[in-house]
């Protein structure tokens, strides 16, 4: 179904082939966690060729597929013969490294071969309902979670204590994976956006930003929540509460039709006027799925519009260098003019003070 | 001093200025976490262009360089002008991507610029004693994830029920990080070298392969073990035996001056001698260090040959489609005549059946 519904793109676009490299995308396509390279041509059957070490893994999910091993000495030479047998003179592909894009060019000769990224995108964006279903899985797992931290953190504990917990929760409810590594980032280290753990103890009255996420077959999650260690400063609270007004004004924008850019912006706006603007350095969101970071992009420059069945990241912050940072983030289901929450933990700024 | 060494290598190659990209590359030269571009040129000081979001984190922790932040929209147009600035006519890079290596070209014009990874494999691939004290540690928790499933597992509980214990006890322990997502294959899941992790429920007689390895400091180690449930069959203990006794056979050969081909050969005429030689369908190991896979290689390809400082895997394994497969395999040091292993929970058959 999937496989069709590429096959047509490819007609459309005018390619006599598609090349399909990028994991997640043989997952999208193909049901299996192989690896390897779907060649779809428009005329025959689609071909799975899978790393000789996944071969079993491969015939077994993928199924319906005429399915062929490879070694990575004989992988150009598979790709070729399959294109060169069928006469394809004019191949897009989705994404390989400059090493196998040029031997793959050396191999084919006058063939002309484009990265069109594109034709993948435009499907993955659109979540179907059996993604959908996963992926409220994979959000309620996430809520699950960051309940066992704010159970758990407090007073002397450790960055790499509050991972274990939340790790643990999830993959006891089910998650085959993180999402993604954990972000807990506490005191002066909240000011980093993307600070990875420590084995930091935690101390009274500092700030605690936790970003981390579920996999629940293959689908990806992606929740950040900033505790504070026993009661807020005044400044504390005032970050706090500018970045919680701008994930709520942003909230309702996430919506069929509206611009990416605007969706930012409406976020943006709010943090602007409390006076933290320069302290706000990344994107509102991004999109959600197989993979954590794809389209589409909710950014100043995003060209994209939201569509009904993308899943995005809603997620101000502001982070100031040596004092700490706030960041407030849930996965949002654009659903016509109702967009819904798949991640749905308290945020208000009293429940998250342990 | 890592610079130092590689600016070394840059003159000895005959680049005007080298270009690292890889994020464990930045982490290896810079401290940081930050990501980004580090650009070295012999005759100036290093710069490290840092994501602007990861700015903070970046001028923490690569104290003493030049770090600038750049966007997704300057970095190709920064770049250019610090080579440019420094008259660089030939430039080495260890990996971008086919888009960053086109853009690149087109702005530098007639600057000759070329993938040369192995200037940096190089050094990697030796660790120092600093890395060593990290891998020594990441290999102790990697020990302790293990114990923590020989307690766990048994008939009636989970795959992801097994990889949450692991996981909940090596970040406990200080794990920053999983290695890589963990395997946990049961049953007839255990022909799949790579199978994730279901959440099938484990049963007595059957045979289940944990792959899994701690992170620490952002080192990483690598081991694997094979349970049975209750007592094996016949054909289970023979096959276990054959997969112990390669990886027994292998040992005392990684040593320094040994061709990695000849380490694999050891290893594969012991399970060929037990008559399953057509199920032992990958490398018999790989390094270890900022990544999970990394130079050297050990198999039959292999062009490697090791010396004193490798940290790579051993790992032998027998995998049959419909019945199910075992794998053991340590994390080994490499030092002079003597390998140490860095993982080394049980491997004997009797601890294994639980």
């Amino acid at each position: 179904m999937r496989i069709q519904k590429l096959t047509e793109s490819i007609e459309k676009e005018g390619f006599d082939a598609y090349i399909v490299a990028r994991e997640p995308n043989i997952v999208y396509y193909t049901g299996s966690i192989s690896g390897g390279v779907l060649v779809v041509t428009p005329k025959s059957e689609p071909v799975l060729l899978a790393p000789s070490l996944n071969i079993t893994v491969a015939k077994d999910q993928a199924t319906g597929l005429d399915v062929r091993p490879y070694t990575r000495s004989s992988l150009i030479g598979d790709v070729s013969e399959i294109l060169n047998e069928r006469s394809c003179g004019s191949i897009g592909f989705d994404e390989v490294s400059l090493d196998i894009y040029r031997r793959l060019g050396d191999s084919l000769g006058e063939v002309k071969i484009e990265a069109v990224p594109d034709l993948v995108w435009e499907m993955r964006k659109v979540k179907d309902p059996e993604e959908l279903k996963l992926m409220k899985r994979a959000g309620e797992l996430a809520d699950i979670g960051m309940g066992a931290i704010r159970e758990f953190i407090g007073d002397g504990v450790r960055e790499n204590e509050v991972a274990a917990e939340a790790s643990y929760a999830m993959r006891r409810e089910g998650a085959e994976d993180i999402a993604f590594p954990f972000i807990v980032v506490s005191g002066p280290r909240s000011a980093y956006p993307h600070g990875g753990v420590t084995d930091r103890k935690i101390r009274s009255g500092e700030l605690v930003t936790v970003d981390m996420g579920a996999a629940y077959k293959e689908y990806k999650t992606d929740i950040t929540r900033t505790f504070i260690i026993g009661q807020p400063t005044e400044r504390q609270a005032e970050i706090y509460e500018a970045v919680l007004d701008a994930n709520r004004v942003a909230l309702p924008r996430f919506v069929d039709g509206a611009a990416g850019v605007e969706v930012d912006r409406a976020a943006r706006d709010v943090i602007d006027e409390a006076g933290y603007g320069e302290y706000f350095i990344h994107s509102l969101g991004h999109g959600l799925g197989l993979e954590v970071h794809e389209p589409p992009s909710i950014s100043k420059r995003s060209e994209d519009t939201l569509r009904t069945g993308n899943v995005v990241s809603n997620e101000p912050g502001i982070y100031i260098p040596g004092f700490g940072g706030v960041r407030i983030e849930d996965t949002v289901l654009v659903d016509g003019q109702s967009p819904k929450r798949f991640t749905d933990f308290p945020r208000e700024l009293d429940a998250m003070c342990v």
